[in-house]
């Protein structure tokens, strides 16, 4: 019986599944990516302009110049769209080993700001800048001589660019540098877990030559075997698998939500304007924008080849132009549809990253409330609505680790940003000569995960942009205190203790740092204008994830100096237009001047303003044998959960979707 | 394109996906829950035996009473299904206003040991004895009056058990009493939020009869209005929804774990002798014995008819006993196969409870792990596995609340508990003159989420017994500090500071307490007796909740008293077949002399020795209006992930699923 029921309703689905979402809008959008046409415009424009900048001009990041957020809310409120902001273009260029900042009017073909930026930070590397200082190598007698004296095929060797950092007085004097790091292919396609350890070898990129060339010692390389992790190398006995399974989506207008989703070179996936309709049928505002402003990941080797390893994944390599193009049915499930993303290359031209997101709707099994009531005489309740959501996902591969990015949103109000999944991909590894931990008698740094292999201590920090503006831009930011209150026993009653509410406006940014685990309190947006019929200040919850670590490293260390907001979890900043990257707007060897914890310092108003949350989630990664040779997903995720948003729950009368296929 | 593949593939799933798990064993297994002839055999043993117990004779638990562990495990070993240990079972029942615990040996049709239990403490309540109370009260004439007197309905009123803990001086001397509270159903299903306030009904279980009857005052019935829930009763305009999606398992057998699933009328799903294949291909013991141990929920307001309500759901009402048949399609997937219960009735029938677990596998469209390599030359790699796993659930219903526990077991070695959902239902509501905050200047307890009602602030605490032997029974908890370390910048290098791992394992039990966020440590159960070969003991990690809340009563309180151990989210105990039940074998108005913190307060060794760890999930719950008539699953899991267990990760040569169906 039940199996007639599910072949009845797998028909179902067979006739509705190839209904699609078209997730791009066929309106333009004030805050649309730039096309290719309009890139290619771009670099028309500055190429043929009389600026006197070198024939050597890179482009280093070729984005949207968002126009002010007064004038896109008018714009979304009005939805005219005859009068969509002009539309603009920031480029980031290198000429004559200096950072050209150019805002580009693509309509009217002109240069309308250009500042030679003075600071001793840099802009994303390119691709091509990586690829050509990864090749330097293997054309440079030294290293063909290094490679050579350990029996090695120059071929079986790739290098590519490792950003250094910033560690004071060794700081490279106006250079950009980075370390070219090469590892062992060849045997296997698993070549971060063969590093080639002993040789350090820093590059100049503005001039793409070898500044400093050292083959310190010959290490061993580790072993190949075991490592290797495409699916057409391997061979009986397989692993364990179970059948899979299908999720399908047959609708094309996506429930109560509606956001805008844009591709930027440096953050990735941006979700703008994010509206729910409230319980009465109106659309609401929820979060003006959300997306991963920095990515800091410190190793814990302070060695020679590694003390430097402190990455800044988003501001030096670019968490959008890393991303890799997603795969139908093996990174995304078979209901996924696919959406293009354009960059700008380092000549300017627009390339496309194909499949750079999925969306697709998600239904895992689980329920999104129930209740069964046996109390009613002569009836048992059993009442349940199916959770389906809708998930938009990106995964960026910086080198060895692949990060993966869902916002998924849920009717009942709530977005849960990386749900089950968010790390994976190759563990960085440090040749040793040990094979068993009985070797092993001083501090190695890490964890032997495989002969001659140590998979070095790190850390990861993803620190999220979140402009929420819960029922518009005024909102405040509220700690809801547990206050534990004490009673005398037997006055009324016997009880001795309980807890209360106390809640606690945050007046300045210096209230508004939490370090979670300090008290107990929920954390809170509310929007004191805008009350429910009983009174409640409509307002979203922070939920804050598991992944909860914050940085260890001392205050005063050169890394920690430049991600200082690693020392809380979550910050509050009034919105402000140019503060978007948490560690700064230009990353690369930065020095802590130009950064959230900086910007928070000024300790301005955040009370009843347009405020913009910065949360991180923060692994302390400790690895094992089964992170090696690729690691299976680490988990992580937080929510925002509407709190006294809606009159009521927003799913109470949500029909289920077996509604006259399954018997009530 | 992508549509016809997709049209193939969901073919190949209405071809694969109506094999079925069979998710009972063919043979019998010493852990396996008594049948229903096997209760019966109880039952009758009892009632036809010399002893003498009253005929008012009450079953209140009849459960396997289980073979000693070493016993299961040499049969477990053997898997010589002829040496079964002989069948038990444990009844505890009451008679003449006293507790009796029973042994009986069914084969033998024997009492083998009778014990009448001397403390202050009660057993589960039987559902016959908490509905019978709730019958009370409409044939009492002065409840009568007082319902006449709100000018409500008789039959709309329904009244329910509710427990009373113990508070010191005013115990009920000897006698086992609840609160028995009444709602008013009528127009709506949701009752919950309409309680008849005001009006103290205390009933003795024992002789059934109404001990103390106070109608303190007459508080507004909060409307029905917009409270119902019922699919049938919602009428347009609808809420948000989308289309869902079938999650389809064609296979039988499990990728690499193997375990034993029982019901259990205390306990609900226990997992027992969970194990799994290492990369070497031979089976490995991970988990003996895994279930929900206690359900302390405690609410914050201390006034007359509020401040007793510190439920112990587990002890006093069985999590088992109110487990919620599972509804095809609702609560479960499609692919769902579903296992019965029984328990014996408080005459020591057996009875049923249909589809008291499901059983499903479980695609929601996630890699498993994945990476992307673009540094080979002429290559491009981009590989990945789905997560395809295990899922275990049942829920239970504790009057308002609805409990959903998933167990989810993962091929590479993970097990995760409750993932994407926790806990959903219906708030308590307690009813106030108030339907707006602006009315409000005392502290209420608790938020206004709809017009004279207030929902009261609380705690959830889900304790688990997770009795973990990590490749065998010898275990040691060890607890990986990440201790910074200071240098000296430039000597050799400028980086001034690190984290590194100290691995500290705990000799007694005072050591193995943790309340997380005291420190930054990793939370380890290793076997030093079975390393890999790279000399790393085999274990496995605990990664904490962010449901991470522990109790905030003062020490001293009574309910604090009775659930000691919710003070710090893990302990470490050694393996007691005695310590099953966190908050005391009988927790009714229990005094908190037999329960985990007690029992830890021994300090006896759990180094190198069977131990078990007791994980408790903490929620603080400030209710809002969303929450409102039922609210949204709340989330909360941890995961027991392996930690070089295995010499590798154990997926990385899984097949993926389309190989042959997809193009490589």
């Amino acid at each position: 019986m039940v199996s007639v029921t599910r072949c009845f309703l797998l028909l179902c689905f067979l006739l509705l599944c190839f209904i699609l979402i078209s997730p791009s809008s066929s309106h333009p959008h004030p805050l649309d990516p730039l096309t290719p046409a309009e890139l290619s415009a771009v670099r028309s424009i500055i190429t043929s302009s009389p600026l006197n900048l070198s024939a050597s001009l890179t482009f280093h990041y070729v984005g949207l110049d968002e126009p002010d957020k007064s004038s896109v809310l008018s714009w979304s409120s009005a939805y005219s769209y005859s009068s969509l902001p002009p539309r603009r273009a920031m480029a980031i260029l290198r000429a004559e080993s200096q950072t050209h900042e150019l805002i580009v009017d693509i309509a009217g073909a002109a240069i309308v700001s250009h500042i030679v930026q003075p600071g001793t930070a840099y802009p994303m590397l390119t691709i091509e800048e990586e690829t050509a200082a990864g090749l330097l190598p293997k054309s440079y007698a030294p290293f063909v001589e290094s490679v050579r004296k350990r029996g090695l095929q120059l071929e079986d060797v790739l290098c590519t660019s490792y950003t250094r950092g910033w560690f004071g007085a060794v700081a490279a004097k106006g250079r950009r540098v980075v370390s070219v790091l090469c590892f062992v292919a060849g045997e296997t396609a698993n070549l971060y877990v063969r590093p080639l350890e002993g040789i350090k070898v820093v590059v100049d990129l503005d001039e793409m030559k070898i500044l400093e060339y050292r083959d310190r010692e010959v290490a061993p390389v580790p072993p190949a075997e075991g490592t290797e992790y495409r699916a057409a190398k391997q061979r009986p006995p397989f692993g364990p698998r179970g059948k899979r399974v299908v999720v399908e989506q047959p609708e094309v207008r996506w429930a109560n939500w509606d956001f805008h989703l844009a591709f930027d070179t440096r953050a990735g996936a941006i979700i703008s304007l994010a509206s729910i309709k409230d319980t009465g049928g109106s659309r609401r505002s929820v979060l003006y924008r959300g997306f991963v402003s920095e990515l800091f990941v410190p190793y814990m080797d302070p060695s020679e080849d590694w003390y430097f390893k402190t990455y800044m994944d988003v501001g030096e390599y670019g968490f959008g132009l890393l991303a890799s193009p997603l795969q139908p049915m093996i990174d995304c499930p078979p209901n996924a549809d696919f959406i293009d993303g354009y960059y700008a290359t380092e000549s300017g031209e627009p390339l496309v990253i194909s499949n750079v997101f999925c969306v697709f709707e998600r239904y895992a099994g689980d329920p999104s409330w129930r209740h069964t009531e046996t109390m009613i005489p002569g009836e048992t309740i059993n009442e349940s609505r199916e959770e389906v959501t809708l998930v938009v996902r990106m995964v960026s591969t910086l080198g060895n680790y692949d990060y993966m990015i869902d916002w998924e949103f849920r009717t009942t109000g709530t977005i849960r940003v990386s749900v089950n999944n968010l790390l994976t991909g190759v563990l960085a590894i440090k040749a040793t000569t040990h094979n068993h931990t009985d070797q092993i008698n001083t501090d190695e740094h890490g964890e032997l995960v495989a002969p001659n292999s140590i998979a070095v201590y790190h850390d990861h920090f993803v620190t999220f942009h979140l402009d929420l503006d819960v029922a518009g831009p005024a909102n405040s930011f509220v700690k809801a205190n547990l206050k534990i209150v004490h009673t005398n026993s037997g006055n009324p009653t016997p009880r001795k203790s309980y807890w209360t509410v106390v809640r606690e406006t945050a007046r300045t940014e210096a209230d508004a740092r939490v370090r979670f685990g300090d008290s107990t309190a929920e954390l809170l947006v509310v929007n004191t204008g805008v009350r429910t019929s009983l009174g409640n200040a409509a307002g979203y919850r922070l939920v804050g994830s598991s992944a909860a670590g914050t940085s260890l490293l001392s205050d005063d260390d050169y890394p920690q100096i430049r991600a200082a907001y690693t020392k809380k979890q979550l910050w509050v900043t009034p919105y402000h237009k140019e503060e978007k990257w948490a560690a700064g707007f230009y990353a690369d060897q930065s020095r802590g001047d130009d950064n959230l914890a900086k910007w928070s310092m000024r300790n301005r108003s955040v009370e009843n303003t347009d405020i913009v949350l910065w949360y991180t989630l923060g692994f302390h990664h400790i690895p094992s044998q089964e992170d090696f040779p690729v690691m299976p997903m680490l988990t992580g995720s937080f929510e925002l959960r509407p709190f006294n948003f809606f009159e009521r729950s927003p799913v109470i009368n949500t029909e289920p979707f077996y509604k006259g296929l399954w018997p009530q």
